[in-house]
């Protein structure tokens, strides 16, 4: 079910924090100012901002559709079609295979009132880091078919949904055509399931 | 050229600010906490990462091979091959398509001593939301073809390259389908030149 499943690890062997320091940036985002040793410098400081790990999800119908669900994303101040995604609520050193499939699953029922129907896989895909200049956060992406609406969503603090849409994937290719769809994680889902052949 | 440009303008009919407050979050990061009125919420409270827009290309040869150039990101600790990308040095409010052309190939010169060969087109893609759920960021995306090299790479402060690669559109997707290409611009600009069947 999940055999290729990779753990993300942001750590790396040749690369030193040589000095590190949090400013106060308000109870919602860390940011760090930092020095590091890297293979190719001896010093280089960054300010690096801190995000929890995520998940997204491109949910499959078993008649091949894709779920998409409109939100309202405050900052850049408009509704955006995406895929189901969340974050995963636990220190990033505790992020395991099992917390990141059960982040998975449970984006799935909060946003979408959708369950893994019975056979189902949720098959990863890999992760992708969104913002790698300045922000270590990064996504896991999954492709969990077949999915079946099962009960309404239950957004969470913080969250404002509107529509849900079914989409084939040629529409969800025109969608990304005509930069209806402009979020990196319904991207970077799209880009996965082409490259993997997942979808024609 | 670039008939089909479209400006990302951030300031959305039916959104005000009700309130904002800037958190001294170091010189090199934007953190804004700030209340909005919504089209869907009375009122909602947000921290907003701040970020000049940016421009990412895919440089594609006469011979229909893309440009990748690895470079060693500091948030995520390890090197990164992706497409040709950087900021736009300039407010938001004054970023024009102009800028943004010009950005596109400041940044082929500089990261990878290409330029458009003559008759080459700088074909605009779209724009998209690295990570909507916390900045405004924005990446503005195209298609150079053909690009030719002509010269070094000239790194800028911050800047740490390391080899550049040749790849057909089938060796890009492979990659893809490995994870060895994880970062949001590359991903985006292989959706979009899909998308549009840019590339086989």
């Amino acid at each position: 079910m999940s055999a290729d499943f990779d753990l993300c690890k942001i750590d790396q062997v040749g690369w030193e924090r040589t000095s590190s320091h949090f400013v106060d940036a308000g109870p919602h985002v860390g940011v760090e100012q930092a020095t590091f040793r890297t293979p190719a410098r001896a010093s280089a400081s960054w300010t690096i901002v801190h995000r929890k790990a995520a998940v997204a999800i491109a949910p499959m119908l078993d008649d091949g559709r894709l779920v998409l669900l409109s939100q309202e994303r405050i900052p850049v101040q408009r509704m955006t079609w995406e895929f189901p995604a969340g974050q995963i609520d636990a220190p990033l050193a505790e992020v395991s295979k099992e917390l990141v499939d059960r982040a998975a699953i449970t984006e799935l029922r909060e946003e979408l009132g959708a369950e893994l129907a019975k056979g189902a896989t949720l098959q990863p895909l890999g992760w992708y880091f969104p913002s790698p200049g300045f922000t270590q956060e990064h996504i896991y992406l999954f492709l969990a078919r077949p999915v079946r609406i099962v009960a309404q969503a239950t957004p969470q603090h913080g969250e404002s949904f509107g529509d849900v849409r079914y989409v084939t994937p040629d529409e969800l290719r025109d969608m990304i055509a005509r930069n209806e769809i402009n979020n990196s994680l319904t991207l970077a889902l799209f880009a996965k399931l082409t490259a993997l052949r997942l979808i024609d």
